[in-house]
């Protein structure tokens, strides 16, 4: 089969296409013919091997795929790596069915950046209805589902965050109440004005660096920021827990992979509801793009310089 | 009326027996005759200025009294300052009826130290059925509570910890399934351990230093520590949000005052349960002694060294 592999670590450049033996399925796994995998910001940091988990070498990078098993399922999975392939594994406990009518660009936005907005929004920080709420790169992946999802759950005030104007226009079209410069040198300031002076209740943050120091100071009490990723690789200012005390403000790590140790199958649960709001007409995603193997350094240059919006998806067919 | 005054900041030293004035009730305000106020480890830090919000001089001390009102209501109310006295003045937004069959000590039980444990479990962890909770320092004013709360919603394994046997065993009497060591010199262990192995999911803390520190790493992914005070003076470590995110875990900071900014009457709701559970018999309050104006430095001495269990109350009539 044809795949991408990794036998050094680094940027885009050590993003080849290679010929490789089929994976055999082992107990437990089931065999998916990789009809899409999705691209994922995640996959940038697994190549040059700065991600949340260690890397091994030689890998094919590439965490989630939709296709086809022995058996004629239609699933969507998480593979951990060995997505950027025709032929991929997948734990059988992490391939859920995709329902139809829900297409192979839906499915893959669903199942990492779809849960990732459903469990930081329910599990990371409680909103409730009329909540203001902050979506930080709102024209993401994570992002363009989070505003909607926090409108479809009944949230005051979205306060969106892009770094362009076309980003900007496309999170308002999702239902932000209101688009903000991504680079504002002051954002506490910048996130209190577009919320009519008020403090926000909610912050969705992935940047790192200055924007969650401000957006922390931008909190109202009993506000709470997740903090989900550090896209600038820059980390933010440590926090004082007595700071936070005389505040009344929470901060919240969320890394989706620790859902799958929490009771109950919060994964069917949260692509339930996703599937079913997007079936309805109440979330769409945004195709970000599509690319053969052979572009695949192309798309990963296009997501480190935040040239992207919405999900990326490779056809390993071409 | 006599009270406690204080004209120069300081230890319990400071707090004098003074003949003064009796308030008088300014628009929006109610006049309270004193039948019992109560004596909060707070207020150690309002004697010498080390609160989260500043005094100024000259003062009289305490937080919240239980009384009546001129039209002869029954009140606990919080008073900001001015609660060791014979008579009080309160915010009319912040007194509330105490039904028949709650004593007083019940009322000033549950007006700070119930609602703070209230708020804690609903609103900065979010406790669900099932969950792990760790109190510290639970034969305290908000730990007592907090356990019995915990218990009655349905948290799995409650973990007390307090400094000597008799609070340890008080723990234990209500309703924590262990009680460990306050000084447990490794308290991360100590904590997984009491839980079976298995890290905790929820930690209420009080206490700052390294008892803040480890009990954040005895966490479990998706796990929130309340940090509420700092009884040890000691600051905990800062905490990087990037390592919250490898853990999946969560730092909530919780000031009660900030409770008053919320929409909804939270602390309504709050007594409302409170009351109810202790006139059903299900939560009882520990009477940690009562104390005349005399006896008000003592009272700051035994709470500063670890001395008492339960709820201190002042009679402001000897």
């Amino acid at each position: 089969m044809r795949a991408i592999q990794i036998t050094e670590f680094g940027g885009p450049e050590v993003l080849n296409v290679t010929e490789l033996p089929d994976p055999v399925a082992g107990e437990g796994q089931l065999l998916i013919d990789v009809s899409r995998a999705g691209i994922n910001y995640a996959d940038t940091h697994q190549a040059e091997n700065s991600y949340l988990s260690p890397s091994t070498l030689p890998m094919v990078p590439g965490g989630e795929v939709v296709g086809t098993t022995a058996d004629g399922r239609r699933v969507v999975a998480l593979v951990g790596s060995g997505g950027y392939a025709e032929k991929a594994l997948a734990p059988q406990a992490l391939a859920w069915d995709v329902p139809d009518g829900i297409d192979d660009v839906t499915a893959l936005s669903m199942v990492v950046q779809g849960a990732t907005a459903w469990v930081l929004l329910r599990r990371s920080v409680h909103m409730e209805p009329g909540e203001s709420v902050v979506v930080h790169a709102a024209a993401g992946g994570v992002g363009t589902l989070a505003v909607q999802l926090a409108k479809a759950w009944g949230a005051g005030r979205v306060i969106a965050t892009a770094s362009s104007k076309e980003k900007r226009e496309l999170a308002v079209e999702l239902g932000a109440d209101v688009a903000i410069d991504a680079n504002e040198p002051d954002m506490k300031s910048a996130l209190i004005t577009a919320n009519g002076g008020k403090r926000v209740d909610i912050v969705l943050e992935m940047t790192g660096g200055t924007v969650t120091d401000d957006s922390l100071k931008a909190l109202a009490p009993f506000g709470r920021l997740a903090f989900y990723g550090m896209a600038s690789r820059k980390p933010p200012a440590p926090v004082q827990p007595a700071n936070l005390m005389s505040h009344s403000t929470t901060i919240a790590g969320m890394w989706l992979a620790h859902v799958f140790q929490l009771p109950g199958d919060i994964m069917r649960q949260a692509l339930g509801d996703l599937f079913a709001l997007a079936a309805d007409g109440n979330m769409r995603v945004i195709n970000g793009g599509e690319y053969g193997l052979t572009e695949v350094r192309k798309a990963h240059e296009d997501m480190r310089a935040r040239r992207t919006s919405g999900k990326l998806i490779l056809d390993p067919s071409r």
